[in-house]
């Protein structure tokens, strides 16, 4: 979350509980924001990024599984939607 | 699915089955392409859209329900990155 101005949505889809936990941990502790069970948000340079996704390759996904990383520009953020009131933690969008 | 050129992305965390399996249906009926169980990615106009998120919100969303919708550039589009091999549907990324 330091310097860069690169913002990644990352979405993810994993059948094993332990592992999606795991995984939301590994995203929480690299900064990024929750704001869905399975939706982190956040700001990174490309390097953190590509560590990131290292990390991510890493683990033992399973057949089914699979991590999608969006970076987003700040004019596409802009025009994002939020529909219904759910809310995790703190952050944008 | 016709004309323009806004890509949107639509995740959503949705506790209540039916409701979840309701608007995956209507996603789907309004041509978007099933990336993850809950992200769905597809092409519309900015009307499009309007109509997709009116539709949406008329939904009985639970109070820690939420759907996102995010648009995303081409050049955004392009720098996607897809970890685990899990598959869902045809079409983009």
């Amino acid at each position: 979350m330091r310097g860069g101005n690169l913002k990644v949505l990352v979405v993810y889809d994993i059948t094993d509980d332990s592992l999606r936990l795991k995984v939301a941990e590994i995203l929480k502790d690299l900064g990024l924001f929750r704001i869905q069970k399975s939706a982190f948000i956040g700001e990174m340079t490309s390097q953190e990024r590509e560590n990131m996704e290292e990390i991510l390759r890493r683990q033992n996904l399973g057949p089914s599984d699979r991590i999608d990383v969006f970076p987003i520009c700040d004019r596409d953020l802009k025009m994002h939607s939020q529909i219904g009131r759910g809310k995790f933690g703190r952050g944008p969008p």
